[in-house]
């Protein structure tokens, strides 16, 4: 198993060589320069990624990072925190939208417990559990920076696995009731935003319930003082395991070089912080769809990145990701099978009067 | 044949008793109440479409309309009239990004000369020809009246044929140089908007021609004199034929009862049309990407309805619906294949300790 520190040493960035090829064959295909869009970039950034201009994505699969967060305690959370169990437990079983869309997508799902709070029976789960859920962080550090860190190695051992059982497309979820709240607190910590443009109502809050929750998070941050330019110390004191669990997600697929779909706003976060921690990971991301959630854009536009799918989704689990899996496909497809000018340039068969 | 007459008759709004019974299973499915949020409407918008809660749509196509337009000669256009023609025939190979879209989506293509301004060899392309490319209408009306409704006929007898051969989704595309120039000129006569809000580059213009784009438009518009509440009358004055056989493409939709997309900027102002000619064909209406064309948001809010997604794209040809495709699909599995409360209310099989 590969360790954070061995990672992070060796991400590399994108293959510069098979970017400027794919980008001109890309220009040579029938059609305006530029047409496809959003279509062409993504397939020009997957030859950045594999070293080939042609690329296959038919074999894909989701990681979900399944974690509770001890900050429930306080309130800011919609659900009950037993439902964090319940739908892992219902995502082994294909049935719940994430299994649903999944499979629609041909796609596999990877269900990690990186620290769900309570034992089980089930032998689909991927027990990685790093604790019994975070603590409180209202009342003191999420997790130690050695657990942090044991959850990123999750991650990135996870990715690792699917890599090797020839998986072409990495898509990443979560489940853990309470992780907006989480999340709004590593991005407000990481970057100074204040908890009125940072934080959401999540899966569901009334008026007031928001306003505690952001009281809540704001005052965690300063109880905590994570440092801002150690982004480890952060995700330790105000984040989650499957903050952390989904960080060693993207840094995993930077260093196996596998292309990876940000889901949502848990997502989105993780994907920052693992390009604070290594900004070649940047190279390897794909969007899916906007999350409703406030901090999205905020996760995004410090991204410099772009949803592809506006859905008005707000389930989590990776299910953005199982929906952007078939148009990722469909720009390898672009790049794969459109003719080029030079393939058509003499076929004038059809032709009879032109200038009639 | 159906007759234009007998299909504006004969539509039917959405079966609103399947479309209760659809939203009462879409509730009843294990995530929180719209938390799938546009998947879930456009699942249950397909049972007022269908009568049935559960639906498939794996045999799909896309009905591209062909045609020329005699506003080309004003110079509004940003490539030769004779790509038309080009693309039109490469649409029946496969090779260009329609058809490799659409062979990722599982679709077929049926492409329709409504209109093209030459013959051609090609057994391919469904000949419906109604005349050779419309005149210019900077100089008269572009076409008859009975020429606009022949047009809006072969659209009728293209769906009603796809219908016929077990098509359960319907795309709509169009190949047509200088058509942003007549979708342009019918939406701004038929709400009477600002050629500065309604005219964009198309395919790519200078900002010098795109202001004489704007200024042919306007004349063409006043030296027509088309009648604002009179849709057939806009479009036979500054229409197209490529916009008169979309238009019939929608009514077909909603006549035969089957799902169509909307497409593009050409696409959209064509559903808006037959939206007019009939108000019900709303019910039977799935976006795709929004285009960059200013006057595709103007047309959107007219109709009250959002893109899904957003790709950039500006190819034309019916591309946005091929990605459409798969989104719908995957809102009919959600529909389909989600277990209920009901379903799982007794499986705690995986439980040890939830109080741990």
């Amino acid at each position: 198993m590969k360790t954070l520190a061995e990672v992070l040493e060796g991400i590399r960035g994108a293959d510069e060589e098979a970017l400027a090829e794919a980008q001109k064959h890309m220009d040579s295909l029938i059609k305006p320069l530029g047409s496809l869009g959003k279509l062409e970039t993504m397939a020009v950034k997957m030859a950045g990624i594999t070293g080939k201009v042609k690329n296959n994505v038919e074999k894909k699969c989701s990681i979900v990072m399944v974690a509770d967060n001890g900050i429930c305690a306080e309130g800011v959370a919609g659900s009950p925190q037993d439902i964090t169990l319940v739908q892992g437990m219902n995502m082994t079983k294909g049935i719940c939208g994430m299994g649903v869309l999944s499979a629609h997508a041909g796609a596999d799902i990877k269900v990690v417990d990186v620290g769900i709070m309570s034992d089980y029976n089930n032998d689909k789960v991927y027990n990685r559990k790093v604790k019994y859920g975070t603590d409180n962080f209202a009342k003191g550090p999420a997790m130690s920076r050695e657990e942090a860190v044991k959850a990123i190695e999750v991650g990135i051992e996870m990715v690792g696995l699917a890599v090797s059982e020839g998986y072409q497309l990495i898509g990443t979820g979560e489940m853990g009731i309470g992780n907006t709240s989480s999340t709004s607190a590593v991005f407000m910590t990481l970057t100074g935003e204040s908890a009125e443009r940072a934080v959401g109502k999540g899966g569901g809050l009334t008026d007031e319930a928001l306003r505690h929750k952001k009281q809540v998070i704001t005052e965690a941050i300063r109880l905590n003082q994570p440092n801002p330019s150690d982004p480890l110390d952060v995700i330790a004191k105000v984040g989650g395991l499957d903050i952390a669990g989904m960080v060693g997600c993207f840094l995993g697929a930077a260093y196996f070089r596998v292309p990876i779909v940000i889901d949502g706003v848990i997502s989105a976060l993780s994907a920052y912080g693992a390009v604070l921690l290594n900004p070649h990971v940047k190279d390897f991301l794909y969007s899916s769809h906007k999350s409703k959630e406030p901090v999205y854009d905020l996760i995004f536009k410090e991204l410099g990145m772009e949803p592809i799918l506006e859905m008005d989704m707000r389930l989590g689990e990776g299910t953005g990701c199982a929906l952007a899996f078939h148009i990722i496909s469909a720009a390898c497809a672009v790049m794969n099978n459109m003719a080029t000018f030079g393939d058509i340039q003499y076929d004038d068969s059809y032709r009879i009067d032109i200038r009639k």
